[in-house]
Order: C-alpha cells, then sequence, then structure tokens
C-alpha cells in the first residue's frame, strides 16, 4: 500500500509529464503556469488512495486523477482573479502575471481539459460524470454564496457551513466517490466514502480558517490575521459574533465594520484578544475534532479490511495535525 | 419532415420548460436572463435534423441540443466580457447589467449546466463527450486568437480563417457530427457532416463580415460599420489590405491606424470608398459561395436519400440568404 507521500510523488510525476500544450502559446502557458504551482494535491491523492482501498490499478485512474486537479486549479484560477487575489502560493497569480482576459479564457480551457481527462477511462463514465457534473456545479454556487457573504455582516454559522460545503467539501468528497466509482465498489461503499469526504472537507476548512489566526507563523509561511484584515466570514468571525457578550459585539463591530482608521496590527491585536476571551481556538478545534470523528465513524462503515483504510487514517491525520 | 422553422419553435419550446433554476438566485438568474436573449438557435437544430436525417427521434436528443445551446451561450457570455461588449440582440450584456464576477460564474456554471444536458442520453456518450471537449478546447483557442489579432495589425487570410475555423466554425460542425453520433449514423457519414459544417460554418462567418458593412439597415437592426468603427480583424478588412494599391494601403493604414481624429462617419465613408474600388463586397461574396458549395459537394456523399437532406440544403439557403 502506498503512503499519501508516495501517491503525492506518483501523481506529480504524472502531471510533469502531460502533454496538453499546443497553440496558442498564450492560452496554455498560464495553464502550465498553474498547475506547476503546486499545492498538496490532496483531491487526485484522495482518488488514487479508494482505487487502490478497492484493488483498481492507480495506473488507470491517473488520467481521471489529472482530472480532479485540473478542475481543482480551474477553480483557484477564476476565484483568484473573482476574488482579486494577487497571490497564490507564493507566486503572482495569472490575472495579475498576464491579464484578466487570460484568466478567464485559460480557465475555461482547463474546466474543458479537466473534462477531457475525467472521460479518458471511460469505465462507468455516465456514473463518474454525474457526479464530476453535479461537484462542478456546486463549486460555482458555493464560490457565489462566498462572494455574497463578503457583501454582509450577518452571516450564520448554519449558513456558512452550507458554503464550505459547496464551495470546498463536495470536491473532496467527489474525489474520492469517483475513485469508487471507477474501481466497482459497492454503491453502498462509494456514498459512505462522500460522507466521510464531506466531513473530512468541512474539517479542511475550519482548520485553514484557525491557521490563519493560529498559525506558527515560521511554519505557516504567510503573516496571520489576513482574514482578519480582510474582514474575511471565517467560523472563527462568526462564532466570535455568536459567542460575544454586548460589549465584546460592539468592540468586533468597531473593529470590523466601522473603525476604518485602525492600522492593520491593532485591528489584529485587538481581535485576537476578543478571540481569546471568547476561546474561539478552543470552540473552533471542537468543531474539527467533531467533523473528523464523524468522519471516522463513517469509514469505519466502508466494507474493507481495516488495514486497507490505512491510508485514509493517514490523510485525515495529516489534515488534522497539519500546519500550514 | 421538420422545417427549420419548426425545429426552431419545438427547441424554443424545451428551452423554455428547462428547471436548472435553483439557489442562490443571483447566479442562476443571469444564466435564465442569458438563454432568454434569443437568436437563431442554429446548433442545437442542426444537431436535431441530423437526427431527423438518421431516423432517430429528436425528442430524445433535446437534452443534447440544449447542451450545445448552453455552451454556445456560456461562450458569448464570457467573450462579451473579455471583448468589453455592452450589447447583444439589443439588450445588455450580463458583466454590464449585473458585474464582472457575475458574468464570470454564471458563464462558468453555464458551462457545467452544458455538460450536464449533453450527458443525459448517455447513448454513445464517449464518442459525444470526445467530439463536444475537443470542440469546446477549439472554441477557446479561437477566442484567444481573435483577442491577439485585436493587438496585431499583419493579421493574414490564413491566420483569420484558422481563427473563425476554430471560433465559430468547429461548433457548427460538431453540432451536426454529435447528431449524427447518437443516431448510430455510420462513422462516414458523421465525418462527412462534420465537413459540411466547418464549410458552412466559415461561410456563416464571412457573411457576417460582410452584413456589418453592407446589411439593408433596416432589417439588420443595428449601424452599419461597427467593425470598421473598432477596426476589427475581418475578411473584409484583411482583404481590403491584401487587395489594395499602395495609395489605397496608405489611405487604409491611416484610415485604421494612424488618424485618430476623424470621426466614425467620415471613417465608414472613406474605408467603404476603399471597400468598393477594391470590390471588396464580390471579393467576399465568391469566398462565401465557394464554401457554400464545397459544403453541398460533401452533402452529396453522405449515404441518405437527397429528400432527407433537405433541411440542410434549407440552412444552406437560408444562411446564404439573410439579411441579419
Amino acid at each position: 500500500m502506498h503512503t499519501l507521500k508516495d501517491l503525492q510523488e506518483l501523481f506529480n510525476h504524472q502531471l510533469n509529464n502531460l502533454s496538453y500544450i499546443k497553440e496558442p502559446k498564450e492560452l496554455y502557458t498560464p495553464i502550465e503556469y498553474t498547475l506547476a504551482l503546486g499545492g498538496k494535491r490532496l483531491r487526485p491523492c484522495l482518488c488514487l488512495s479508494i482505487c487502490e482501498m478497492f484493488d483498481f490499478p492507480i495506473e488507470k485512474a491517473m488520467d481521471v486523477a489529472i482530472g480532479i486537479e485540473m478542475f481543482h486549479n480551474f477553480t483557484l484560477l477564476h476565484d483568484d482573479l473573482m476574488d482579486n487575489s494577487p497571490i497564490r502560493r507564493g507566486q503572482t497569480t495569472v490575472y495579475k502575471k498576464w491579464n484578466e482576459n487570460v484568466a478567464i479564457l485559460s480557465g475555461d480551457t482547463m474546466f474543458a481539459l479537466a473534462y477531457d481527462y475525467v472521460i479518458k477511462n471511460g469505465h462507468n463514465l455516465k456514473d463518474v460524470l454525474a457526479v464530476f457534473n453535479q461537484t462542478a456545479i456546486e463549486v460555482c454556487e458555493g464560490q457565489q454564496y462566498d462572494m455574497e457573504f463578503e457583501e454582509r455582516n450577518d452571516v450564520s454559522e448554519a449558513e456558512y457551513i452550507r458554503m464550505i460545503y459547496l464551495k470546498t467539501a463536495v470536491l473532496l468528497a467527489a474525489s474520492l466517490k469517483i475513485g469508487a466509482i471507477i474501481s466497482d465498489a459497492p454503491a453502498k461503499d462509494a456514498d459512505l466514502l462522500y460522507e466521510f469526504g464531506i466531513n473530512i472537507g468541512l474539517a479542511f476548512q475550519l482548520k485553514d480558517d484557525l491557521l490563519d489566526a493560529y498559525s506558527d507563523q515560521e511554519v505557516f509561511g504567510k503573516q496571520n490575521g489576513n482574514d482578519i484584515i480582510t474582514n474575511k466570514k471565517t467560523y472563527l468571525l462568526i462564532n466570535a459574533f455568536e459567542k460575544a457578550n454586548p460589549t465584546q459585539k460592539d468592540a468586533l463591530h468597531r473593529l470590523f465594520y466601522t473603525d476604518t482608521n485602525i492600522s492593520n496590527e491593532e485591528k489584529i491585536r485587538e481581535v485576537m484578544k476578543i478571540y481569546d476571551e471568547v476561546g474561539i481556538k478552543q470552540i473552533t478545534e471542537d468543531a474539527i475534532t467533531a467533523y473528523q470523528e464523524k468522519a471516522l465513524q463513517i469509514l469505519k462503515e466502508v466494507s474493507v479490511d481495516e488495514e486497507k483504510k490505512e491510508i485514509l487514517h493517514e490523510i485525515v491525520a495529516y489534515l488534522y495535525h497539519r500546519e500550514k
């Protein structure tokens, strides 16, 4: 059985040897650039790990895995443009390095290329595409909610969870389920793995929210508190408002929405002080633990030997303990 | 056998009764708006006409036809944003009516929805998707060349034909070929119909170029000479430069690239004068006729009774004689 690191290496080797680059160069160079930015390759590795779990040769699943990663990178490319994010993984994003039209059109091409790779294997194609399409649409819906939330100050925890369910969790879940479908796994297991994926996906996003405020900066590699500076509606912010007493609530409201003269450093310091008073770190860690435990409960029901689930346990532990 | 008008009505009825609208409204309303802008529905009707030609029930092909039209409208939505075109079919375009992010994300969702409809029937799915994917990628490549041409003054006729082949012709050709594939038509006929589609597609775009300069304005519904005002690299402009004598060439260069003080009316009048001297209308009409004749030659080889080809003859004649 492969470890996560093995799968990442196998996948990156495959990805680096793709030959999708054609003319016009101006269209394909930004795609190559985006894919080379790196990342954890979590989604394709989840897909491959399930294939291995059900004794389906992972080399036959590589194209589907590439398609999933291609789709994920397409969403990042368009999201960075919509969110005006100039930096990703320490590098200039496509719309900033080239221009907005390049970002739109290279993204569209990546989306089409994603389908190209997803359909290559052809096994159980209709079922694979049903999951992939639904996921693609839901990810768009999630991004729409995320953008709408930027304009609102009254986002509830339930709305937030629904948003990250769509924007983040469904693609992790789909990666697992598609792995199960191409491996001819029992339908019940495919559905269980989807639910498992939803729960680790929600935990994954809450961990992201937490790391932005509470990470070891040396390991994290970027400045803490970026979400605070940009008023991002995170699990931390939403819960702080819900748990705060009236005085703290007034202070949060002032810090986030009315005091426009405050420096970033001061804003981060004061918000973090209230986060600490309210105990937001523990609240978030508890929520993460709850989703992880739910995921592990679901995993128990999957009808393969426990030793075959080792890699999923490894991935859960990795996501839980990661510092960046 | 149905006429083009019958097919348009049947298709529009189907399109108007779709139920893809969900939450969030802000994502789906612009999609509904875009599809309701109308248009000739040429691509889905081409697909349906081939199904009828090969005795495949058109009601079973409606979803694929919707997918093709959805994809076409997705490209229009993103193209209007990239080209800064505020008006389409007399209505405000999405990026202008809402904003750029709405245009990007609603477009992405339409692209995913297009796949949803294309795969619904499921018959010969892998072959259908191979054509659809290749087409989607080529349409993006065509748009990229089109944008690059805006920055260049030395586009050759061959480069222009290659661009409109990708941006316009392949989707018409694919609509026909996909109709053939889902109808279990012989592979040779599917390929012939693709080539037929390429040729009517090229003729279609040259006719568009021609109408912009030489249409009956009352019928055309918009002002003539818009391509001249915007320096669009059309078949007319490229050929005028190639056929002009040195004096005319200097004048064209001045009118398009150096004389920035000239009024739109004056520019149109002077450019049209040179177009007339060079005989650009006849040159373009000859090219259109040549592509149409090539298309009709290819159509003869398709292995069905001539009477079954009547609708394609009707469509060719319609495209040839259309005044808008």
